[in-house]
């Protein structure tokens, strides 16, 4: 069982609550769930990082780790366009993992949660574990803004990221910037009709998308051609990869994908530091395609990392 | 560095983000933080167990594990007399636990979730762990009642537990039952002044509220006797430790711990399935004593379980 096929079943399995007036306006299965509590739209997620495979202790600084920890939460918050509040912070670490290392780690959660205006106000913590493992969990407000969810792309929006993609294990896993900021105007300015966080690589994201959305879509190789980082054609080097297959499939660009209705031509000017990349097309059916450089058609497999 | 040092130093390194209005009202430390958002109070919190220090495959089914996640968050909803709302779910696992124990410890979970009107709405999902670790973080809301703090305990308030002590070990740390409605009846029907759940241990935890609230507790020994659980007493006789030290130090027995400003003479009818014991007294100073049966004074060192 792939994560896919369990997220599936764990969707069936969850639901309202019999016999209770429910809060949830959506559950399992967007980046974010989001709660209407006293009038209020708010949004609880949480995110997991692993030592071993999340980050290494020879390729990450321990401020780096606490970041990296807190900003994948961020970025669920940018995929769903919300503003962060709160977040708890839980980890268990190896019993001879000293107080030095972690309050190293604590500092890079502390500085990031302070430049994002969230604040760390709990958590638990355990030894006894093998590995590092770090959970934040965030509190997000929509403050009169979306949320953006994953289901609403309809066929004809067009397809934007909002960065280079491929050869994040190079060094950009540990310090992207949470597009925070980047989707609240995005959700206030255009008409975002659905939003992603690219975590798992654009082939497997824009399947979620798809899937949440009941629609296809058409990626472009001349277009993506345009969103390959320096870090993806330095790895394809060495790797013996295409450039191209590291941008669709690397993950953990935690770049935006955004369905919007609006042509490059039509979108307004950006504000300093936002870039849209148009890349496709939501399109009819359920396939994801990928349209080469004349004009044909292929099947695009989720091919991006999977934990499971 | 203990785990209270560590908190201590957590504590001092967070507080207000500058420059933000911030929703905080009570941070790191109690067993949830108290954030004030459009006028509602909300409670949020998280707690982790890992597998070979809060659960054994081999003394615990999937289900119970999952259970226990949830219940040991749910109890810190108790602490602070508050309402589960919404949960999100994050583990970390062995790539070879296999989908349908995954399941089990996600039935124990949902069933519990369902028992307790808190909906379970999205969570993380890791492989590449040596152990399973899951992390259950809640969303609460107070709804007119508290929340209830550690930090409210004055001198002369009489402190009770909510049931026996010791031997959780036994069994009872897979099955007990977070105190949710009854820290609900207790912060609406009587003035609950502080209030903590016993995750560490009795002689621990009445640390903690004595610390938050500036005062000094005193534990009658012959009160303690009438809280001591059968657990505790067949731990005993292969232990050789004494059923009361069970009973003080061994920790996990969820049950609340309050400071009531009511002598047991003056309090009211419980509703049944609510017990309240009497086990002695919150006083001036800081020092935590036990009071044997002639009389006499001792300190009670925190005996508990350090997670450090």
């Amino acid at each position: 069982m792939d994560e896919r096929t369990f997220i599936d079943w764990l969707k069936k399995r969850s639901g309202p609550i019999p016999g209770e007036e429910s809060p949830v306006r959506t559950g399992i299965g967007d980046d974010m769930a989001v709660l209407e509590l006293a009038g209020q739209t708010l949004l609880l997620g949480s995110d997991m990082i692993v030592q071993g495979v999340h980050f290494d202790w020879d390729r990450a600084s321990p401020e780096q780790v606490g970041r990296k920890a807190l900003a994948v939460c961020l970025s669920d918050c940018a995929a769903m366009a919300c503003e962060p509040t709160a977040a708890v912070v839980s980890f268990a670490k190896p019993d001879d993992l000293g107080p030095e290392v972690l309050k190293r780690v604590y500092h890079g959660l502390f500085s990031t949660a302070e430049r994002f205006g969230c604040s760390i106000v709990g958590g638990d913590s355990c030894g006894g574990s093998d590995r590092l493992v770090i959970d934040v969990a965030v509190l997000g407000a929509a403050n009169g803004v979306g949320p953006v969810l994953r289901s609403g792309g309809r066929a004809g929006d067009y397809l934007y990221v909002t960065g280079k993609l491929g050869g994040s294990i190079l060094g950009s896993h540990l310090d992207f910037t949470p597009r925070v900021s980047e989707a609240r105007w995005l959700a206030v300015n255009l008409s975002v009709h659905a939003m992603i966080d690219l975590s798992d690589g654009l082939s497997t994201d824009v399947g979620h998308i798809c899937r949440a959305s009941g629609c296809g879509a058409e990626l472009v190789e001349d277009l993506l051609e345009k969103v390959i980082s320096d870090a993806a054609r330095r790895l394809s080097a060495t790797s013996g990869r295409d450039p191209l297959d590291h941008a669709l499939n690397d993950g953990e660009d935690f770049e935006l994908l955004a369905a919007i209705d609006l042509s490059p031509d039509e979108l307004p000017q950006m504000p300093e530091g936002l870039a849209l990349f148009h890349v496709g097309k939501i399109v009819g059916g359920t396939s994801v395609t990928l349209i080469d450089s004349t004009g044909r058609s292929r099947a695009l497999p989720s091919g991006g990392y999977a934990h499971f």
